[in-house]
């Protein structure tokens, strides 16, 4: 077959070849899993949760102030508000999409609407590859796993902490890990997360990468802000939170549970409490800086009621994120969640059941942005190399789904069918040597061959094929370049902070 | 915990001890991927297909004069039909739904509506568990995996051939295969789907097990009737088709296509090619026994347009089964299809991806009976025991998803928000502690504990997981037992029919 040879000489010059999306722009509908009444039972009860028992912001009196001050009830750290305060407060100013800028233009991400950005693993402070086995994560692991996300095409965004660099002192290595991600990628980026002066640097830095008027004007960082669920929100979270409202920087207020641990056992309890905290957090941030960007988040699994452990790629899991993203569009703003999150300690059946289910979800879902759609392994403690390809071939998978069904005249193929004719096969057609090479989206592990072809290639399972995968793509990584201006102000930067206080090895 | 000690000792009483639905009722809605006006043009393709190229029914003149006497345009062995005429005539007669019984009658399946029934792999000439690795199948492994399904909850039927029992003659291995689903499972089973006289086996099967005179009223068979696409059908399923229709017993009739190769490279043009086959079998199904139970089925899914193997799991094939079961709820009656299909050679990482996607899309498409819906490796070559297991596990979940969210005044759970208040956890909740038995799905292949205690048990992947759970469920097999006369009687007609005739190893 001619036509096989062009497409495998297409195939070697890898997956960077193939013309890449700067996000998802699904053509298909969501999914719905509770009726107009189902959800407005969930808003009812949110607010019953907000105006009698109330949200803690601890740590903060500032905060407290900015509460007092619209109005709401606050005695000592607890915060009561008033039946659809927070509601009103956020549809009348939370923009409904925005931009985010990346320092190439042609990976600016949009954040809203039908658009969908998929970001790698966050937080692990383990990798894994099947090399090295399971170790304490590194600033070269960090730096390495950037590389390789920038030559991955079906991923959209940078990320944050792709792995926890525990080698570096915990108080000064997010400058580090934002300096990665500016230097060795072009993508879009998220901000430090923890505390007002961490989120000051993000700042700063990103001011010298993209210049100050800019970033007062436009979003170019991303700030997932967690709550301490049951409808806590401590100082760490807000101090950030109310800096980058500040900045104008897009702030996801994410509140995180596993069901039955911090938030009730069942799937409604559940989906009030997410809203409740979800939007006490955005009414906080248009309190603080009205037409702030803000997405509401839902990082809601479920735990092991044997063991306490955290499970993912549950049912219950599922109908929380297709609730959470119907709640979110009624709300009106963009809806922020997880990805391919999964408890199994290695790249196997369990891990890719988990994390299919996951993505899958979460894109029905309606998701703007997806955090952890590759690589997460064992509960969060584990970014994997391996994984990270895997499910990487899942981010492509729903793009090209989302994408829809072409009823272009071509596509209809009806000369094909007629040319073809009753018994015939369609590989020699002109329709077929037309439209193979964009016809069928192409993942990267898959072995689809004969099992003899495959033995005599070594009978290598998916984590093994991804082994050879990812030490490919980092072969053919290509540095997007900075410019050394650029470059010298951030090192000074970096070396400033870094001078003017001691190494600490706590947050 | 006293509670968790109270769920352990539950869950060692195996799947089995969980109250089991006979199939799965779905709450949620299906997944639309094409408008009114999509489906409109598909369905006007079809037509066109079936009015200009028609399509071949060989080696059965009789079905040719069914044909003609209906006014369809028949030469030699090709027939053309007017607009419409399939879709009328289908509409005209066709059940909606309907029940197949099983003998044991709280195993009864209902086809149909918001029902789905989810049964084994099909087909598979090897099969696959850790322990012996891969080899052909023989009819011990047949009874074995009748056994095995039967003890597995959240599989609802015994399905048909469930791997090929190769060590038996060829043409007399479908009486085997039906005696040990009649005599080891009470479940509902599928007939022989090759040749009238084979169809007629199970039929005079059936009649023995459930009485001429219920059979004559009752589907309580199953036949996949396959085209031979593009545009054939032959008489091995044509024949088989006939008999199943004139004794009253359902028929699937499902295109199976490889798009590429057995259609065109396109969603689009694979979907009116399928609807095209599809449609003028039902017309024939309904033409030779008006009100015959019937199902629209669609197995499509890809070609690798470099090596020409089949793919399983991919983008296009999940748009292809979702616009199938909006096509064939549009016709009025129920949707046959395939579930978690896998190319991988092993119980891995790809195959979980391929099988999550494939089950997870073919419930959002509303799908009657999923076929395949565990086991099936190797793009179907290969049963996997262990894949049983896993897949298994998605079966429970998919069932569970699909009962959506529970609304009533305990799920919402706003007495243990309030009752457990902020920062505080509700592990030890009045509400957990009454909730958390029934509150979440347990599937059985996880392992979520920590890396520790994972490591300190053996440091099991998922398939090794499998492999100890598919031996346990075996041992906890209760054989379901048979009517001594009943038992006897069938195996008298075996002998019989096998006494008959040589035996031969081709079909």
């Amino acid at each position: 077959m001619l036509a096989a040879d062009k497409t495998r000489r297409r195939r070697t010059a890898g997956a960077e070849a193939a013309p890449r999306a700067a996000y998802i722009l699904r053509k298909l509908d969501t999914f719905s899993v509770l009726s107009v009444e189902g959800l407005s039972l969930i808003e009812a009860n949110a607010d019953t949760i907000l105006q009698e028992t109330g949200m803690e912001f601890t740590g903060d009196p500032e905060i407290l102030d900015i509460f007092r001050n619209a109005g709401c009830d606050v005695r000592e750290t607890r915060v009561r508000f008033e039946r659809g305060f927070c509601r009103r407060t956020i549809q009348a100013t939370a923009p409904a999409a925005f931009t985010q800028h990346a320092r190439n233009p042609a990976n600016n991400v949009r954040l809203g609407g039908s658009a969908t950005v998929l970001c790698p693993s966050w937080g692990p402070p383990f990798v894994h590859d099947l090399d090295g086995g399971r170790r304490y994560a590194s600033y070269d692991d960090f730096k390495t796993l950037v590389k390789l996300h920038h030559t991955l095409p079906w991923l959209h965004h940078s990320g944050g902490v792709v792995c926890e660099p525990v080698d570096l002192p915990a108080n000064k290595r997010h400058l580090d890990m934002l300096y990665a991600h500016i230097r060795h990628s072009d993508r879009a980026f998220m901000g430090a997360f923890i505390g007002a002066e961490r989120a000051g640097h993000a700042i700063d830095m990103a001011r010298i990468v993209f210049g100050a008027e800019f970033v007062a004007q436009n979003p170019v960082l991303y700030c997932v802000s967690n709550t301490n669920a049951p409808l806590v929100m401590d100082s760490h979270m807000s101090g950030a939170l109310k800096t980058y409202a500040r900045a104008g920087q897009p702030v996801a207020c994410t509140p995180w549970v596993l069901t039955g641990a911090m938030s009730p056992t069942t799937v409604a309890g559940t989906l009030s409490q997410v809203l409740a905290e979800a939007t006490a957090c955005l009414a906080l941030v248009q309190l603080i800086a009205s037409g702030a960007p803000c997405l509401m988040g839902s990082f809601a699994s479920t735990m092991s009621m044997q063991s306490g452990a955290p499970t993912f790629g549950t049912p219950e899991a599922g109908l929380m994120v297709l609730a959470a993203g119907q709640l979110a569009r009624r709300l009106g703003v963009p809806f922020h969640t997880v990805g391919t999150l999964s408890a199994s300690k290695l790249p196997d059946a369990q891990s890719e059941q988990e994390a299919a289910w996951g993505l899958i979800m979460s894109m029905f879902a309606g998701a703007n942005l997806i955090n952890h759609a590759t690589g997460w392994l064992e509960g969060g403690l584990v970014t994997s190399f391996e994984k990270t390809i895997i499910d990487h071939d899942l981010c492509g998978k729903v793009a090209r789904f989302f994408d829809g069904i072409d009823l272009s005249e071509n596509a209809q193929a009806m000369s094909a069918i007629a040319e073809t004719g009753p018994g015939q096969h369609f590989l020699g057609s002109s329709h077929t040597l037309a439209n193979f090479m964009g016809a069928l989206f192409r993942p990267l592990t898959p072995d689809n061959n004969s099992f003899e072809q495959w033995q005599a290639e070594g009978s290598k399972d998916a984590a093994q094929r991804a082994n050879a995968i990812w030490k490919k793509q980092l072969e053919n990584y290509v540095d997007p370049g900075l410019d050394p201006a650029i470059d010298e102000a951030l090192r000074d930067y970096m070396a400033r902070i870094k001078a003017s206080q001691p190494d600490m090895n706590y947050f």
